[in-house]
């Protein structure tokens, strides 16, 4: 079961046997929010979003190691918390589904993960001192200052950065108390939701805040949003996570339909 | 009538009869301009544009609660000043539609507003002691500095920062007086027109100068119009806003038509 | 002749007999160097291109008052270098056509103009005392330092920053004495060229010059091109226009296949 | 075989005969490596990418003189390291051919040579003791540091900045000693990997990288990778490489299919 040397994509026995099947919906869900994701520009052919089984609380759902954007229905496989798959089957799966894993099992309240590396989330992850910090109303969730995971006080200073086991994966997943958007030093960001639908929003929504935040601290002193405005823009904004939600799912459609897949 | 809770998309029962249906044109319009305002970036799944209505001056057209580069002809409701639906018929209806109300309260002269979270409109809104400035001759109508609405004067400092009542409303009214772009602190702008197609034209062109204004004050000291220019320039560029209409106009029907809508 | 108050679209007689026709060779470059400039995003609903007339020296052709994206051959009107069109038939013209006239009769080297507000090139030429100098092999023409035009010397500090009339275009055409690009305060920018296809390379690649000047600027100082790097630069590296030049017809082509124009 | 003045792309006589083919796989990968350059915006019409012949390690594979995006297979020239081409017959070639050739006698373990002008890429190249350095995991083999050549020490201040002869080659190829990419002054960079795969998948993280980090250095002190972190994220990130080649490549052929080439 463990991870051989330098692979990355890696082949994993499968560990036991799957249980009830998730809803088809879910699986649905989640192929069209990997499509989603890489047409929002929050992840290119690296990256991944996860959900918990809606029938197993102890298993999630991960596309076996692919691009995202073309993920189909069949390449959804399922995982334990510790990160075995159980129906992979011989497919290569991802070496950071410990993310998912760990975040799983510390934080019962969250139903899905989004792990991405995009464009303005890196360069805030590795100057000294920077924090994410909400800035604008419909990125409340990211709250008064985003933990910055430092991968070398868990791994030392020659890892490759990833969270290629579940020692990482625990570390990581410390920095979700009290805190539902993690930065990763060198490397990208993890964020969680209580269903796909947010977790989607608020990947896309977190790259436009570290955006605006890059651009507006270099002009001088910045307005963050209050602690009790981070609060009240989850609660109303994050309502309308439906708005979004159907207008990519209709742009994931036609762009997929216009190139005949 | 009030809004409940922490309800963002609501419900509201119609308020009164509709009066004299609006020029078919003045609907179209409204439309495309929708199409517009999300193909040229300005706005995502939010954001709204409105239209004073041609037969009635106390009453807005708005499309329903949705994104705004899917709305349809039959996806417009008919609101009071007061931002009472006359004919929703159960559809849910921004809950920012207070906005669009008390700005035709207040400026009898306006015929169309924007409403918007452009990319660099948010991060110039939330640098302090930072105003929007004319800086090309596209935008003169942006004049010697906009006013950047605070909403914790109004409203303290644990809103979510959406305009969700008359009383909001009003308040950002207010300081359209003299002004035809505001600034909302962590949130985005509104700005207003003569027509649809100058409502448009300038949330176009807002977002550029505010992308210009970024980039140069980063580099040094910066020469804006003057007040004499700003004027000069309203007058004889803005009377130029059939250009860019017609080409927004093409695109926005040659995608859809593209997409197969 | 004259033109009226604010009317910037204008309707102008036509002033003389049209001469001999331009090969339509010319025409043809003229009409997709408009849709090229609208594709490689230095223009939007604004900007233009002349050509001097291969029969006529003393005469250039230019769109009609509409948006370069959309051009065809029947678009073009031909102008006397006094900005007179001399087959406009009523048709609208552009308020600004005194740049070409202006600097076709100072420069009888220029072949053709290119005048846009590319999004670069605005915020440059507003910070005192920044000049666009050459940064990178592709733009040796932009030289040791373009001039900034700036209209209050002209024309007073409450115009409009149009060239609307002869004398701006004198004082327009005066900076090009030794200079291929001049930038235009608050506006945008003009660069000419031997041909169409040098003029639409150079705009492009001007457009690029002020988007690495403005992010080298932000880090430190900068090595820019040497005038003899500047001037090898010109000989060698413009002598390859035909190889963008095809790129750009083709993908120009194909764009307007694709959405059936 | 001597480059005629001020002509930059050149007539050269064929040298030799060529010797075996190479395989059709590696003319189809370097075909579609073309065009994924233009595709992911590492080149425009500029730039160019080659690879070491599988049959003849003395000899290289590199386009006629065109733009990357439109390469097909019968556009592709076998070359001997000094640059003569041998199977041009009369076809023009490109001028900095002699990057590659030089290259590849110096770095016997390269195999693909991929040189650009990418966005970020350029400015970074003349901010006066800026070094591009590995920012982030996806891009270990930048390392500690990029040479920067400055193309000055070796062909005096006047040149036009492009490898123009084996002697400015092997300047630029002395670089490479401990380095995979070396950024050059004013011009853009040349990545090298062991692989056609590699050297695209460097060249599109070699942008991002430099991307990021002139956003990271505009707000402070920067983290970036240590020596050990670079070497682990090459030997594991990198192993990864066939995961978005498949995506761009499926990207690449849906794009010319459906503009109908």
């Amino acid at each position: 079961m463990c991870v051989e040397g330098n692979a990355v994509a890696v082949e994993v026995a499968d560990a036991l046997e799957a249980g009830a099947a998730p809803a088809s919906q879910l699986i649905e869900d989640l192929v069209v929010a990997n499509h989603i994701l890489f047409d929002q520009g929050v992840v290119d052919a690296f990256g991944h979003i996860s959900a918990r089984h809606d029938a197993n609380p102890d298993r999630f759902l991960l596309a076996r190691n692919m691009a995202p954007g073309r993920v189909a229905a069949d390449d959804i496989i399922e995982f334990t918390l510790d990160g075995d798959p159980v129906n992979a089957s011989g497919r290569k799966v991802y070496l950071e589904r410990f993310i998912h894993g760990e975040i799983y099992r510390r934080r019962p309240d969250v139903m899905a993960i989004v792990h991405s590396h995009s464009h303005s989330v890196v360069p805030l992850s590795v100057v000294k001192g920077m924090r994410l910090q909400a800035i604008f109303h419909m990125a409340g969730f990211v709250g008064q200052g985003a933990p910055v995971f430092e991968i070398r006080d868990a791994g030392g200073d020659s890892t490759d950065l990833l969270i290629s086991s579940n020692h990482l994966g625990r570390a990581l997943a410390e920095c979700f108390d009290g805190h539902d958007i993690v930065l990763m030093r060198g490397h990208g960001s993890t964020v969680v939701g209580n269903s796909i639908r947010q977790a989607v929003y608020r990947a896309v929504y977190a790259e436009l805040n570290a955006r605006y935040q890059l651009q507006a601290m270099q002009l001088g002193e910045v307005t963050f949003l209050t602690e009790g405005e981070s609060r009240t823009c989850i609660q109303n904004v994050e309502g309308q996570v439906q708005r979004p939600w159907d207008l990519w799912v209709e742009q994931a459609r036609a762009r997929r339909s216009a190139s005949g897949r």
